[in-house]
């Protein structure tokens, strides 16, 4: 079986993959044609996932089908753009109808969930990884970048952190749980649910925003970096889970949050007249920090005292799961 | 030293990674920005290089950067599109600063020849392979697909066939050759040159196109499936360089234009009164066959008889280099 028939026979699922809103041409040409509406810009993001350093191997291919999807996905949440399209490039060294089938389902489900329709990709036979590119939509000059913090700005986060990080040593078979701990931290790992929704109602609100998935205070470094200010993160104010804090303890739990990848929750800096609207909307908005004059990252305890460790953040060439 | 620092010290020579034409926000946020102009579409491919599978590891990284990104380009000149940026996703084993700063070069030097801009991408840990993802405008209906082509058509090329698989023994240390054939060989292999200026020109002109990559036999079956048409190539008609008849004789060099990859010459279908304006302009136009009613793709010998091979064209997953 070729290549075209191969993406066409197990990705073909995939919703909206021809003649959804925005795509003119999908699978199958020498490209793929995304129409976008006048005063709008395209959103681009590219991950690649390889297995034996961003996921074992072998896995469930299911849930690697959401997961490679959702993390870059995540990226257009974080930038407040409305989901369109992706393409995917799949390498892998066997045809297995089977594992392909349950990937493209996997991929398929989280699709329809974030809205987003297959355009095209390849398919290469190598050692096995996937480059998943997303397209998004966001009117011209509203896009949520990472340069805008200023000081007196709110940091905020979208939802507990550290829970990605909680699960690895599950993922990998290092340690186990009972399923009332385990599942809910599974599930986020697995099944990372892009704030594609927040992240269009931060839109004109929040003056910088990422996505969490090199922890938190490395992502919080990379904010400061681009906006040149100060962020301060304060340790007390971190939401975490019950499933997390019951499974590591509470040094083990902030440090997940902290220096844990994988979160794919939003963090964000806004002025503080913008948090009660958000509040009262119901958006699931907590404030961990603030912004002020200066640069870099400080985390501080309870007491204000500086608590801040030399070196946090997943770094790709540093350290593997 | 982190993915980000990486990226931005090896590739940040690429031309307009920031502020070029089209380029609202480029390298080092959560997603790069296009600016579409009213009216037109973006078109996207993806292309992915598996070591030891696309190419021979360890190569020249120079090379490497050069093709990488040639071959993607190749698809927006198959479109008839305007070349606008790409993103790089890199996995490679270790960080070598040597390999990346070279790879670095051919890229960024394909780049200014291509006139894209490099906006994005990951850079990950693992077994070495480079998925490049291009972008470009099209005019909204002015895109070249390969659905278009009509019985009367002729059926047309760039310019030679078959010295990208000519070069592959070669590339391969199989074989050897004089320079005065091994050169433009091997160049036309390391460097294939994007035939974007010829994909404007056939814009309104050409009924359908795409660029060679799997071999003339296989993708002019790619046309005649997308249209529902039959395309006949004549076998004493295909355009061979000297160097690759002296390298493999008339036999071997028919056999790699009909069946060898990577060509990445456009392949194309013309009304019979568009050829003429075209030669007359100067573009290097061949005629290699027509277009009929029915389908399939036939080849024909110099007395009008069917030699079409069984099985044409190089398959992913069929056979490596």
């Amino acid at each position: 079986m070729g290549e075209f028939e191969l993406i066409r026979t197990y990705f073909a699922a995939a919703p909206c993959a021809q003649g959804g809103e925005g795509i003119a041409l999908g699978i199958g040409d020498d490209c793929a044609l995304l129409a976008v509406p006048p005063g709008e810009q395209l959103a681009i993001s590219t991950d690649t996932l390889v297995a034996g350093v961003h996921f074992a191997d072998p896995c469930d291919p299911f849930l690697l089908g959401q997961r490679s999807l959702a993390v870059a996905v995540s990226d257009l949440a974080a930038m407040g753009a409305n989901p369109l399209a992706f393409t995917l490039a799949l390498t892998t060294p066997t045809v297995s109808a089977d594992w392909l089938q349950r990937y493209a389902q996997g991929l398929n489900a989280m699709a329809q969930r974030c809205g987003v329709g297959l355009v095209g990709g390849d398919t290469t036979r190598g050692p096995l990884s996937l480059t998943v590119t997303v397209f998004g939509r966001v009117p011209a000059g509203q896009a949520l970048t990472r340069s805008g913090a200023q000081p007196g700005d709110l940091l905020c986060v979208g939802g507990d952190l550290g829970n990605a990080a909680g699960a690895l040593p599950l993922v990998l078979g290092q340690r186990s749980a009972d399923a009332v701990i385990a599942q809910p931290l599974l599930a986020h790992y697995w099944s990372p649910q892009p704030q594609l929704a927040l992240g269009l109602a931060l839109r004109g609100k929040a003056t910088s925003a990422l996505d969490i998935s090199d922890g938190l205070l490395a992502d919080c470094g990379h904010i400061a970096k681009a906006s040149a200010a100060r962020l301060v993160i304060e340790w007390q104010r971190l939401p975490l889970s019950v499933a997390l804090l019951a499974f590591l303890g509470d040094d083990g739990a902030h440090a997940a949050a902290l220096s844990g990848g994988d979160d794919y929750v939003l963090a964000f800096t806004l002025p503080p007249g913008e948090l009660e609207p958000l509040l009262a909307d119901g958006w699931p908005v907590h404030v961990v920090g603030r912004v002020e004059a200066g640069s870099g990252v400080a985390l501080l305890d309870a007491a204000g005292q500086d608590i801040t460790p030399a070196v946090g953040g997943y770094q790709h060439f540093r350290q593997a799961p």
